[in-house]
């Protein structure tokens, strides 16, 4: 048996079909001058056929699995349209002469490497994107056709060494039953679509290519990771009548996740979605989702020359507003700063940044840049349910400037005559512990509180939740952290204000129970986490708050 | 006017004398193989007579100051006489050929940078010593006398661009009125000299050398940091007589200051002082001290190439615990890690610091080095009142691990049969914000609580303290800070245990008031500040918890 990182639940046992990925070796050498214009042609032809083969796909997904599991697929055409991103591989071919192959894979390296470096383990998860678009664009020109997925017509256990997330979503789950790779997380973007896909999944296996072969029958349990070569008879029966089950029982509870989550006392929970982009709203509504509870607004400010336009902000945000058709959109204004570089704001170095200048702190400092957000996000009012929440508030000082602001930005626009919502609530992070101390001053500013509960615990322990040596801090069941939401969700309900909680915590079923019972309203989460928690909730016997 | 920082309170109006740096050349040359020994000579003997010179300092200060003021020149000898310094200029010259002079400089000046890095702002004041010894070396070496302090034999202004530790040790109050630097903090060495020798100091005053001469006459107001060039008449005599009252004051504050404080209600509170040193014992007798609220142990680690054996150990603890004489030792467990590096530690850099692991969370993984800690603290019992502390400690689990070490380092000396005191009180810092949350369930496991307010500060309004951009969140009177005190007091009491606080805000009258009020039993500062603080307490009507 080995052990690896449970990352799609299920089971299945079949042969495998081991997947070899090919070595990509791409051509250095400088152009001559007379050959630029050349290697620009082959460059957007290479593009334009990218492109082709992304819709391609994303319409077989679409007739395969429908509409909302395209989001990948959107997300690298808008990538590939992206023209800084033409831009910069341009700059590469005229300015550093060098052939075509090599600018595009230079320019997606360097995009993959500086999401990469990045704390958020959400925005870090995009470098895979990037890799994998490098990687077709560098097939597509050096003539590499990768069709061996598609030839697969038995059921099999895919067995490679990583899978690009458009390789995951190519997969047909008619045959292959599941997915075993020796490198990978649990939030990677293929181990979420093999989630969505329904496919089993073990990831982070370490090397055992070298132990299996195309006869290798295997058995792998994706619940808990685990995996066993050349299963016996009675296991492989056992682990195709559990697979059934399962499938069964996924479907009931996702159809059941369009009604609205209630417990026991008839207290309704709104159970909503974290998004980082539009594109993820199609999965919050096929989860049921009741709204976006967090919609981080960060993806619009990273990875550019410039400040994003306020038009550019204002699609982004109608464009999320429209497709949750008047379910609640919290719309978080920017958190970035410290470890997140923006090229156009003068930032320094910080000895450390979870303890420096960033999000409120930094949007109070550049006011033009966080009026912009805000027209932005008034503008899109007007077509949906918007809400805007402010991250990393400490003191009640922070959220009196930041509502000036708020107020500031409508008179601008009142004065060009562009209209927004009469009635939008505002809302704060509570994720400082100050914030939570003193949740009685800051209610009778707010509509409602958000608890933050990942950044709220690396606080409350002083530890770094991203460095392994404290990690046996980050404890979210803690009585410390159990008492600041008691306080938090008892303020907010004294001035009849509502609680949300939208860190990690809110989507473990391990302490939803509690967070109910503490009183809290809304609990958003990873779309996928959804209809689990919605069934979870609907058991619940609580006397809730 | 200039503004400069006041440094050291008080007035003074006379004329100037502008001392002059001597820019000191190192001559940088490889010397001959067969010279070697001769410049090891050399060198020994040039720390012989800077050793000679600094003992006559120090009995010329012990004559005028007492005994108590002769600290620094206790700590400059010991560092003269630490055989590894020694040895490590010794290798210079050996290994690396280079001609005493050069040795000694290159060597001191590696000491001072490493201090000069540090986030201690305590610890980072010992860099000026080394860079006071490191230039009296050098002088030394070179033939360079410095003598002109010693000739003023008129009422004077001193003004430089930065005066050492001991030259401001050196300065005669009789005809030394008042200080003015350039460059320069009111924590720096020279800083809290001025204070001892009670003269009026200001500093940081920027680039001023350029428009004053010793022809000028000057009016400085060291409270609040204003300068006055060419003053008049009745500026002049306003500011002698204020000087008169305030140095009246001072005497009487300092007698009064060897008596208890008690508050208008009756109960005393434990005036104490934090110490780095075993030296700084003297200051605190001198001021009143009734204890040592805080000895930091960091010093015994830091800066050298080897763990502290036990016996080195319980040297320094019990020179502590003979001098305060059966008052109170608080002996705070070694607080290192993240950004200070011990070379007999294997320590990876951190992205967060004073998220990281450090101080108990180091502790508990290096159990020898613990270990080995607490024995010496135990030894060190039987010279007098010790008491142990814990920095860090944010959950339950760490306390109780962090008393069976305690309890198992008791037993490995009584398995040697070496002595310590039956009953020594063991406490922790609250400084980490869910220690804080839970004072009630921590109580019973402890004697007392300490509370470090810097760095329960800095962690419940997440915001580093050393980073300026985030400094207006550093605010020791706000109802967050306030009440996680409150609720560790109360939590305290309710199980009959005593707390304390020693960060900045302990000293710092503006919130003495306050904490008494809350029921805090000890107040822990830097030893000057401390009649001060016995005065304000004298005169405080409060009904205390």
């Amino acid at each position: 048996m080995i052990i690896g990182i449970a990352a799609s639940p299920g089971y299945a046992a079949e042969r495998v079909f081991v997947l070899k990925q090919t070595e990509l070796v791409i051509p250095r050498e400088k152009i001559a001058a007379d050959l630029v214009e050349q290697e620009q042609q082959k460059l957007r032809e290479a593009l334009a056929q990218v492109k082709e083969e992304i819709a391609v796909t994303r319409e077989d997904v679409r007739q395969r699995l429908g509409e909302h599991e395209c989001a990948i697929f959107d997300s690298h055409l808008m990538i590939l349209e992206d023209p800084t991103l033409v831009q910069e591989m341009d700059n590469e071919i005229i300015e550093e002469n060098k052939n075509a192959t090599w600018a595009a894979h230079h320019v997606f390296s360097g995009h993959t490497a500086f999401f990469e470096q990045l704390d958020d383990e959400y925005l870090r998860e995009r470098a895979a994107d990037f890799k994998d678009l490098r990687d077709k664009i560098a097939r597509r020109m050096l003539g590499i056709i990768d069709s061996s997925l598609d030839q697969i017509k038995r059921p099999v256990i895919i067995v490679t060494h990583d899978l690009t997330p458009s390789q995951t979503a190519r997969l047909n789950p008619e045959w292959i039953k599941g997915i075993v790779t020796e490198i990978g997380g649990t939030t990677s973007h293929s181990a979420i679509l093999a989630r969505t896909l329904q496919i089993p999944a073990v990831v982070g296996c370490g090397k055992i290519l070298g132990d299996i072969t195309d006869d290798t029958t295997l058995a792998l349990d994706g619940n808990t990771g685990e995996l066993y070569l050349h299963p016996d008879a009675e296991r492989i029966t056992r682990y195709h009548r559990l697979q059934r089950e399962y499938v069964e029982e996924l479907a009931n509870l996702r159809d059941a996740a369009h009604a609205p989550a209630l417990t026991s006392d008839g207290k309704r929970i709104e159970v909503a979605g974290n998004i980082g982009t539009p594109e993820d709203c199609k999965s919050v509504l096929a989860n049921g989702g009741d709204g976006i509870g967090l919609f981080r607004s960060e993806f619009l400010f990273l990875e550019r020359k410039q400040m994003p336009s306020e038009d550019e902000q204002f699609e982004a945000y109608a464009a999320v507003a429209r497709e949750m058709a008047g379910r609640p959109v919290i719309i978080r204004t920017m958190d970035i700063g410290g470890d997140k570089q923006l090229p156009y704001l003068q930032m320094e170095p910080e000895e450390n940044p979870f303890l420096g200048f960033r999000a409120i702190r930094l949007c109070l400092a550049e006011k033009e840049m966080f009026l912009t957000q805000l027209r932005a996000i008034l503008r899109a009012s007007t077509y949906g349910n918007v809400k805007v929440m402010f991250p990393m508030i400490a003191i009640v000082e922070e959220l009196l400037e930041a509502k000036a602001l708020w107020e500031l930005a409508k008179e601008q626009l009142a004065a060009r005559q562009t209209p927004f919502a009469e009635q939008i609530e505002t809302g704060i992070m509570i994720e400082v512990p100050s914030a939570a101390l003193i949740a009685d001053q800051l209610a009778p500013h707010v509509d409602f509180f958000s608890i933050g509960s990942n950044d709220l615990i690396q606080y409350t322990f002083a530890a770094d939740r991203m460095n392994q040596k404290v990690g046996y801090l980050y404890n979210p069941g803690h009585p410390a952290i159990l008492r600041l939401i008691d306080k938090v969700v008892q303020d907010a309900h004294a001035h009849g204000k509502w609680v949300g909680v939208c860190g990690e915590m809110a989507g473990d079923p391990l302490y939803a129970k509690e967070l109910v019972a503490l009183g809290v309203d809304e609990l958003s989460m990873t779309p996928t986490s959804i209809p689990k928690m919605k069934q979870e909730i609907k058991g619940m016997v609580v006397h809730s708050n």
